[in-house]
């Protein structure tokens, strides 16, 4: 089963034979460990490239790690950061973010996966009163964990509602590159420039082996971000493997293609399951996520064939990914199974 | 200068070829994430054949987050760990230990850098007292931070003074491979039967790209580690290549090989340096590095060729690490370079 | 305004004049600090008697310390509580609950302030699954925040529930005086008979200066909990003021006729209350709050002669609390004064 | 027993009459909790009037709670607190400070108790370097610990090398009364106008029943201070009887009286015992503190008439308090059992 491809997650997906190829290549001979090596340097300048000259970037290993360090870098104890219901934030880090930062998560929930300023408004109370956490940080995510892509102007109305506040706007990246390529903006078209204050760039789910970025567009969240990222526990100590995944994935637009294809396999796995009576698409298809409501039985029918997550028990919705790896044919096996599935063979 | 093998740290060298041959052939097709793949099956298979079948083990990125964590299992946060003045877990961590456990460290002055009950005795006080830290860690490297290794018979002796008195022993492995081949004993010999509680196990300074793991003995501290790895922001979403690197260190002997080989050339280098007057080796070098004395203005000179660290500034004590790749020709220009150095040349 | 009784809050309310005076006669002479003097002794003796031999007991400043050293001892970082959305816990502690213990909140909506294996059950999920915290305590208030009492068969079922799947009880019994004086109960059969784990007792509020407690029936819960009260800025230097303080409250019914006395004015004023017309009573009045709505307008001319605290702001609900020192006449003024505010006098 | 006193600790005294009655007379009628009453506005008008109009000032339940909270508003988690070896901090707050603000303490030997630039450099290594702690405070105690007092000179030197270097500076002021009556300067002349960032002022050990408080000097670490004395656990909800100590303390110089009382009762503890050959007094005796070395035997048999404290084991020191309450009789009457002691009677 190793080798077969299905919707379960983009990061079961591999590595991009392109990343393969530049690790080896930087293989040979030393480089001196934690960052002050050429490679890092040249990915830093990428980065630099796509994200504007006063970005700050740092790599990490995981995306929950490039979300609880920009959330550490951007709050004191007693804040609170606004987010969905249905955030990776909330949902699936263990609670990382409360007991590496103290803060409380305030979850928001969403009919799309998109947070408001009318939304976050309610959510934002006792400000200046000692007993209460004190609001400081909106984190969306981009695309959002159900798959549909913020418009720029969204974004951009946060970051104000925000920053008139004396708040701070996070995104969460994990799936920047799928929004971008879906808005067919850059990368700094869908951060930076809407006011983010720290994005977490995600690489990994996008054709990496494991690598992430901690992108700051607040100078004052980067002062001492080195420090935290260390005792984070998040600095390589061969950093050049690091660097040449992130490098690889900026230099010729690779970052690009990838998203494109997972984007466009998503649309077309849509397409194809749009045509099966007994299932229905519940949300917008914007980036590579599909997400559908079958029958349960037909579920599990099709859970012997392919594994995937089942997103709402209780409304029978499953989520299904595409990624830089699906290929036109994946999806129409795919969607044949499923379509078997449901007539019970 | 990318090229060039200096003796800086065991972590400039690269990835041994059969290492990174591995992480390709894995590559193709789909694996699911988190751990739940069967490269990560094969690899805790072969750390049980490696360490015994109670042995518990999880993959984590770094070695800060192996000692950290290892910690957090074993404690609560009015516990203290006994470490040596010299430890990286004292020196290197930027505090990550405190931050992430609350626990205080209690740091012991060493002449080799190993501890022992009566050293660690003498830390250890205010037991039972409220207003106190209550110690509980013991924390050893093997090899130690200075290049020695404590024999079979030191571990067992702090193990047995730390079991009877409700205390634990934790064992910083990063390159606990180099002290197993120095003392021709299996991974197992030095740490688990001696009565080691939990091992931070090192790859990475052993020619992976950057995998290391925690491995647990004592069963109460496996209990939950899972949520322990993943809030700490180390649960790898593309786990087959963690594992896959593991997997290769611990099959045929890979680790064994390179940890020899980086040992044999630090006792070539010592050889060398010994050659040389006004240099001075200032201790037993049982491991893969070798730290000597000389002149401010040698290593002044010497640096302008080749980067390394200084240990202890004001007492001109340079460290110099041998690596997996580290060849006999490497080892004897660099002698000769260090020779020039003193000659002012 | 100083020597005027209002309805805003039973801290509010100065201390009982025997326990004034029990500080005075434990003034005089040396006492050994930190809790090894004669008074503590005694005041723990009274506990006991009063909770069970086997109830360790703790004397702290606060009740949100009390609150969050309870959980603290029962609590990993990777474990979750489940909550009240209108607990203390989740809405007046400035996060120190997750701050300090690490663990993420569940909150719950409620009806009437009582969490019930139903909705618990709704609230835990992702037990086993490494990316979720980790249910582990269900916390209820007793009274609850909106003035209601668990029936014991209630607390009994929760404590059933929790304890079948390894989860702890705990309960905020900042006001358990209230509780057990509602139900005809002794505090025992209120807390440790029933299941309870562990309890945070309330005296600041029940006519004391400043002293609650932690009471743990769970013995391994008990077993370093002194350090984690010195580490938790709450082991009193002069510790007989503390001891005294619970110790009076304990000694001859003096917690019963403090919280008789306020749960009896609670009941006055709604019955007084009743009477008014446009006056609606919002939760049963079962220990010594009585929660209201109101036209704002009349909120606003109540405010002028009154301070109280408006419960949710959208539906007008407002709260008044009976202490140990309202009087039948503070009762009737105030209801009078709503009576007046209400035809806009 | 009770009404012994003794010289094991100033917080073995009981409250000054003048408190007590303070408290009593504070007692009537309700007040607004958590400091919105007019005691607590009274209360930091003194102390501001004492420190400065530009002070800012949190009233807390204890000094290890003060020093604490000072830190935690001064730190991220990845600075360091140089102390003294023998401080509070270090010794004996059971790790509070690093649990709670996760930041290393870097304990210093000393000869007498203090810090100075000189020694503080040695300790501040790795400054910029990602791999280490990075000292941001320096903590010192004004009285020290071992019952000596800086000169405002030192003070200055410490704060202006700090500043110099973007440090802050802490003074932990559990006896600052006793330094400034033993210098004959005001309380602000021996602290804010020194150049000290943040002070944990002392009331509990001069007199008062169980209150301590926070100065801020420092305006950006008072910003947000309340949220973290909330989280801290620290904010009193019936805060009128921690405000009415403190007020009584600073009204009358009462502050003053009894520190000097207990200042001049050390002195003369000091010439009693100085008359006693095979006593030797080990610091200087600048506050309320006498430490003294004596035989082991002696120290026995004089604790079967007194309690106190042994300061170091290995060399016989003892340590005698004198309180505000500590007569010239009981100084002479305790001089004459020591010299009973030492009779071996």
């Amino acid at each position: 089963m190793k080798s077969r491809r299905g919707f379960a997650s983009d990061n079961n997906a591999g590595v991009h034979p392109d990343v393969l190829k530049a690790l080896g290549a930087a293989n040979p001979g030393h480089a001196v460990g934690y960052g002050d090596d050429d490679y890092t340097r040249d990915a830093l300048d990428l980065f630099r490239k796509h994200f504007g000259p006063r970005a700050r970037v740092y790599p990490v290993f995981t995306g929950t790690a490039a979300n609880v360090l920009c959330l550490k870098a951007l709050t004191r104890s007693y804040h609170a950061v606004v987010c969905a219901e249905s955030s990776h934030l909330q949902v699936d880090e263990c609670g990382a973010p409360e007991s590496w930062t103290g803060c409380k998560l305030l979850p928001i929930p969403t009919s799309d996966g998109k947070l408001t300023p009318t939304s976050v408004e309610a959510a934002c109370h006792g400000i200046g009163d000692q007993h209460h956490v004190q609001a400081k940080i909106i984190s969306i995510a981009q695309s959002t964990e159900v798959g549909t892509v913020y418009r720029p102007e969204e974004v951009k109305a946060l970051a104000r509602w925000a920053h008139a506040r004396g708040m701070l706007l996070h995104m969460d990246g994990a799936r920047i590159s799928n929004a971008a390529a879906s808005l067919g903006l850059t990368l700094r078209q869908v951060s930076g420039d809407l006011g983010v204050d720290a994005l977490s760039f995600g690489g990994t789910k996008n054709g990496l082996m494991g690598a992430d970025a901690v992108v700051l567009f607040n100078e004052r969240a980067a002062l001492d971000f080195r420090f935290l990222r260390k005792q984070g526990m998040q600095l390589a100590s061969k950093m050049r493997y690091l660097s040449v995944q992130l490098g690889t994935l900026l230099a010729k637009d690779l970052w690009l293609r990838n998203a494109r294809r997972a984007n466009r396999m998503a649309r077309l796995l849509e397409a194809e399951i749009r045509k099966i009576p007994q299932v229905r698409v519940v949300y917008k298809v914007e980036a590579n996520a599909v997400f559908a409501t079958l029958p349960p039985k037909a579920i599990r029918e099709l859970r012997k064939k392919y594994f995937f997550y089942t997103w709402d028990e209780a409304k029978n919705v499953v989520r299904w990914m595409c990624s830089w790896d699906t290929t036109g044919e994946d999806v129409r096996n795919f969607a044949r199974a499923v379509a078997r599935a449901l007539q019970g063979r």
